[in-house]
């Protein structure tokens, strides 16, 4: 059965953002569609430049016998600024103040179409750098690395305050809370993560950053190295922080529990 | 900026993709694509055939002023009938099993990629139900129900073993776990769920099935009423299960922790 080019064009387009970051070869396409790899090629650079102008993402040539196309995320500046301005006004509502400066951000954790978008904006960041896991803590920030993990094509591995009987043996560390100084206790199952891993941590929120430091201890546990730290949001700290080097598409400020106020602005996402 | 049509079929295509269960008016492609409706109408029309022959939705039109489109997953057989196969070779590995017959699947519930495509399957068989919401329990089932209510469009919300600052009041209930008979504690954020929601329960692991009835339970608290059970894999157990009527994926028997063997076959999904 042949296909015309509008249904390869549609085909393509849902194949390739189904699995970023792997290689498909043309003749993977040349096989589906019973087409040249002529024609293939030809399809392929209507896909790039469409997903370039839209600001969805790009498409990598890999050539030679072992090549073929990659699809990359790369949420455009355009795309991705009015979606953090509309985070920063929700996050902004003073009614999510809790006591102790924490804040209420379940229901937007809880949109599948927010955090993918997030996860795919944060993704865009590390889309050339050299990731092999995703590490996060349980439980809030498990969505967001699944977004990110998901577009970057490696697996999540997501670390515990507890041990599970479903996750067999575990290494457990400890480590001290930044905000409040108390220490605490992490657990990772032992076969979760290969050593020698390049890790990205994700988290939903940052204070003075004791988890995420918890979390590079951990993963040199596994002799792994840290490829990078993103949050979706960081609150401004009076005190020095103990993570210097973060990606944070919100950040808050002037949190007030006691007048009720906050200030909410866009994170460090711009000015990389 | 004119479009030419290959570049609308493609763009559509991510669009309406990443809008699952959306009426997009058809206005708000003519203006995108400053293109007649007319054309447009013709796009759509190449878009629900490609995504349908290729098993991996639909589009639904709604006529009239306030009309449009909306995109449905549905995986077809032919492509979710591999993916359960590879799904049950992969969980029928003797050296998953853990102590007291519970299953190592840290690693496959860790892809994104498995973990995404179990839940457009998932979705698949809701696509025409009335879901507002999907309920999960911390941890392992939060990145299956974010891959199912992604499809449906809808939000997560997650019940916890414990109550957590930033959740702010919270709900708490008693349930019996279905194998240990031990009572437990469930927790769930007032704010999380509205009221008279349908909810549709979704978890990584059925035994006896103690949680999925705490679940329910919980939902009760707020009125809700249940629109399914989805769960990736359940445990064939000899005693009278709690929950009758549920959709499983992967379905485990034979579970014999002392001679290492376990069954594994393909779950009730295809029997609905």
């Amino acid at each position: 059965m042949k296909f015309r080019r509008s249904e390869r064009l549609i085909d393509m387009t849902s194949y390739l953002l189904d699995h970023p970051r792997q290689l498909v070869p043309l003749t993977f396409f040349a096989e589906r569609y019973s087409s040249a790899k002529s024609s293939i090629s030809e399809d392929l650079a209507i896909v790039k430049e469409t997903l370039e102008e839209r600001g969805i993402g790009t498409l990598q040539t890999v050539p030679g016998a072992a090549g073929g196309v990659k699809f990359f995320v790369k949420v455009s500046k355009r795309e991705a600024e009015p979606f953090i301005n509309e985070l920063c006004q929700l996050i902004g509502s003073p009614d999510r103040l809790l006591p102790g400066g924490y804040l209420y951000l379940t229901d937007i954790l809880g949109s599948p179409q927010v955090v993918q978008k997030a996860g795919r904006i944060i993704a865009s960041a590390y889309a050339d750098a050299k990731i092999d896991v995703v590490m996060t803590i349980a439980t809030k920030g498990i969505p967001l690395a699944y977004a990110v993990a998901s577009q970057l094509n490696v697996p999540v591995v997501i670390v515990r305050r507890d041990s599970k009987v479903t996750e067999g043996p575990t290494v457990s560390i400890n480590y001290v809370s930044g905000s409040a100084k108390r220490i605490q206790t992490m657990v990772l199952s032992k076969r979760s993560m290969k050593e020698g891993a390049n890790v990205l941590i994700v988290d939903d929120f940052m204070k003075a950053g004791g988890t995420v430091l918890g979390m590079v201890s951990m993963l040199e546990e596994f002799n792994g190295h840290v490829a990078g730290i993103a949050v979706l949001v960081e609150a401004e700290e009076t005190e020095d922080r103990l993570v210097d080097d973060y990606l944070s598409l919100v950040k808050l400020s002037d949190v007030d529990v006691k007048e009720k106020s906050i200030n909410v602005e866009v994170g460090n996402f711009f000015d990389r």
